[in-house]
């Protein structure tokens, strides 16, 4: 596997992690279809947590069974897949060594009172069920955020030194940010630099709306041409230190293929480096999901 | 590099001290234009977490780059760079041995609810990185300010075990403060000795104005000429161990240079130590930040 | 330095600690003037962390300076200086074993919001700095006293195990206490008590007034006569298990000398082991205080 | 307790050290007879592991006492008192705070079919016993030197952190040394070197005779006039750092009382800082030991 | 202190150390006359333990201080200062931050019995002196070697995690070598290669001869031109990763400044990074080792 000049790129940017993390952030980046073009498409399936399996899987359900996303993220060429614990318990035997795993490490539910996760993984299961990363979720405006970030500065500084990547999920939530402000673009590109501030390797958020959510930044957009998605991606990711960081986008619920694409041409063209995308694949039927990734791996490489 | 009389007199107060730690305020007292001669300007960017990227950066966009950040304060021949944990990483191997940093390991932000920061770096961050310092902020005032207190208490006290120097941004707010009151000379001289009695090597404070806000400090004023910005910044001084501790303060918001330029030759005319200017620099175009740190250094060194 | 009997009695009421907090009890009880005699005298200077610098300096403008209150009470001939870390920190080498220190390891400040204290120095801390004790201010009747108690708790046991004794403040303040009932009586004598109880070697509380605060305990002081402050010394003292244990009485604020001296005469008269002695010192010109400690010392040595 | 010129010189040599370590090094300085003025006495009584009971204490009854040792050596006005666990635990408490101890951590006995010492106490026990320092013997030349040296580093290094002071006796034997080789001039200067390489912040060594163990050394010492004792003692003072370790001399087996004197006079003259005296102070009868002390505490004093 | 070219490429051949690490290995290379060329002269002075003092300073006789030590490297402009853990003590403070100093952490002496050394240092010691890396001598061909290295690479991996370097003086001796063995080439070049192997950042030999000292090697050894002292540099410096460690070599006993001038510019000439010069300095009188320090410096820099 050798790296290629656009991978060689983005590790060099990461200059203050040892060989270890940046070989797993390598792994990712050189991995199935996208492997060396510096885009990458993750699968995450944590809904089942967050939404419970029924609303999750009941519409296409192979999906019950683990063992179905593992195979499906290798047999579309993605680059790596995110899960809680038990989901990559159950697979990581089977499938070791054939595609890079996340392990999301806290989770939150569908009855939660507060805005905050649990944690319910750690360092030490990524290194014994041989994943690549560990994911974390933020809520920046959360009244609890200063304790996720605290977890996760924790955990992140376990993970460097093992060599272990970190994923930040920032996700803007309560306090008093309204609903139209958690899509904002002040403050998506504001959540997608607190997680580059707190040491992330790869940054998930989602596609910021062109509301400005903030007052006291209105000013501050007064100049910047927002009026485009790719456009607003660009903005995101030059706030994670002028696109030093590796910066990827979800989709969002379950919608329709021609929406996906577009969105995925928008971070493509907005200089983003990929798509995290759950529901919109394993809600789909397996053939469909295969289509509809393999349109996107043609996307991200340019083709379509 | 031989230490200076005058830096050799600022060490010797710090007798409590291993060599460890005052190699390291060694090296940022020796740094840069002011080297030797006991002043010191620190350029802190953490404005990204305070106040998100486009508020900070979009005036000056190269300043989204972590990178601008270390390479103006060396090319400025600043004492010393202070920053975040992700700040620091993108840079901090490029940039080795060539200017001291300051981690700032506790971090706030535009949507926090309580008045408090999270601990967002290590004292184990700061060896890795190669810092000489490590920094917090307190709230003097707040409703946490104790659990604040106990963090940098723990944290210090390892910082101090390996060498490595500790700063202290105390900022009153909260509680029964008013919002005169935060910028009061009673509240600021009192937030500096605090700040020094809790262990801080060196204390970050803001120019206070002449507002006394506490009753029962009202008759200890009446003798004190604060007429001046000078003479309020003497008391400041005075109130840090009466100089024996090295106080440096903050520009505040961005602001005319001719303003810029008086605060500082108030904080050397006072017995300050230095300006701690942020984004009185990275929200100019660089040519002009160069030139008005260039002016800075002259009046420390009482050329101007 | 032999022990006196005077001393060797205290110590011998101390029956359950090791060697060395045996030790650094007699180094404070053979220290100075009153060295030998039973009685003694503490400097404690943490009036700027509860009220901040000027009002606790501004009279007496040398006091700003940490030495300052080493020297005085170095010259003076008293029995050890209490204070917070940083004033500890910047002077422990200069005074290194000249007079037994006392680190203060909580601390509050007059903005707090709750009535707490936040823990700012260690016991590692203390045995770096080549501290006797430890002390730490419990509010007894305050809503965190559980909290305070078991802070202490963990503390003492630690610096017990290695041969640092500890000296606890029992300030009632709080709850369902009445401002007038925080000095009364039963309230004083059952705080000292709740001191003693929680393993204090040195007990420090306020001169009691005749009030009685709490409605149960009215019967119990109906035959105890408590016309005197000496009468009333005499009880908290027999409150601290019979004797046993040292108790010293705060001077409170600054107040006229004949009032200090007639408080001593009162410790002294009702079996008090002496006083600390804090605003009343360093609020005082220097020759004044000088004076006023060394009639304080005369009076405890019954000569006055 | 005013420090005098003469200790703060000494204190100030040992820069790298905690105000605890100094502290302890204050109290050993400040103590007795000789308090002050730089010089001191040290009482050792650990011959009753090296030599065995009888052979220690039968001449001289009262000695087989623990509390004997601590009493003469109160009595006499000494500088320290040093001894095995033991030996400690058995007197710690009823001497508490009335002269510093050494707690001797390793100890030979005259069965011993190796080199080499045990390792008997702990910095623990000293923290707990109240002690000021460890001792440590180390055998330059043995063997087991490497092991020996490994353990006082450790055992220094923790001592250090919590302000305990480290005392080496330096005692070359074994190895290729011959008898006469032992107490060489050179051989002696070199494992006074050594005590002090290894951090170690009073240093003991046998006074040594002008015999020159080393051919490789010979050159070394041709210009060096080591004639009479007190130039002998100068040159091992000068191998410890220049004059900036305090370093004793050892008097050896019980000897006449004139011989002891002489030594004491050679070893003020060549600028030691005094003795460490056992066997010729518990092997005479109480009176005459009381005298000879007397007598050594005026000949450091330069009165005779 | 903006690092050159010449040092940066330096720098970028210790891919997997983190960025604290880079910097103490960036203040030895931008330090003194030799700042910013990639050549560097060190002072160490461990020959007190290894031969003893007489021998090593009786013919300059102000060498026995430590700080004559520390400030001759300071004025002579060198790159860093190595000494034992008493050496660093005795000065760390007085000199802190003006000279980058290297903890001896291992020492033998001229009596020991087995070729070995004693670890006399610790990390932690680094630490608190502020000491910019650690440096061990491994005897490869001893039989105590795999010790040895067992013992340095335990200590190096603690020093890289918390940003210390480490030296390695790797002197062959012992076993199957023969005394003229020890400095032939083939030694000397595969001992620097298991430093180097060892994790190494600077590797210290000595200066090899010409002499092949293993029939197994000769074959390998045909082809290779051996016959100036500058070519058996250039093989030492390529046995080191290619030139990708830095090596400095060891002037070896005191002798005619022609020699040591010599050795130095075949050292240049080979590649090597530098001296490593100890009695050569400091057994001539100050004036004469200044003089040929200057002289050092400028063959360095390729003036002479």
């Amino acid at each position: 596997m050798k790296i290629t000049k656009a991978v060689k790129a983005i590790l060099s940017n990461y200059e203050s992690d040892n060989p270890g993390t940046k070989a797993n952030l390598a792994r990712i980046l050189m991995q199935g279809q996208l492997g060396g073009t510096g885009k990458l498409i993750i699968l995450p399936v944590d809904q089942g947590f967050e939404h419970g399996p029924a609303r999750s899987f009941a519409v296409n359900e192979p999906a019950y069974d683990p063992h179905y996303h593992f195979q499906i993220a290798i047999d579309a060429g993605l680059s790596a897949y995110a899960a809680p614990l038990g989901m990559i318990e159950a697979g990581a035997d089977t499938f070791a060594g054939q595609i890079p795993t996340i392990l999301k490490v806290n989770s939150s539910n569908s009855w939660a009172t507060s805005i905050n996760q649990a944690v319910t993984g750690t360092v030490d299961d990524a290194l014994r069920l041989g994943c690549s990363a560990i994911g974390f979720t933020i809520y920046p405006g959360a009244d609890d955020v200063f304790d996720m970030m605290e977890e996760i500065r924790e955990m992140s500084a376990e993970a460097k030194s093992v060599g272990i990547a970190t994923v930040i999920w920032s996700y803007p939530r309560g306090g008093n940010l309204s609903k139209d402000g958690e899509l904002a673009l002040d403050v998506g590109a504001y959540a997608a630099h607190m997680a580059a501030l707190l040491g992330a390797h790869i940054i998930k958020v989602k596609l910021p709306t062109a509301h400005i959510e903030q007052k006291d930044a209105q000013k501050a957009y007064e100049k910047l041409d927002s009026s485009t998605q790719a456009k607003r991606v660009a903005h995101v990711v030059k706030s994670c230190f002028n696109g030093r960081r590796i910066v990827v986008f979800s989709g969002g619920a379950a919608k329709g293929a021609d929406a996906v694409y577009q969105d995925a041409r928008d971070i493509r063209d907005g200089g983003g480096n990929g798509s995290i995308i759950g529901r919109n694949t394993f809600q789909r039927p397996r053939d469909e999901a295969m289509a509809m990734l393999g349109k996107l791996v043609n996307i991200y490489k340019g083709k379509e």
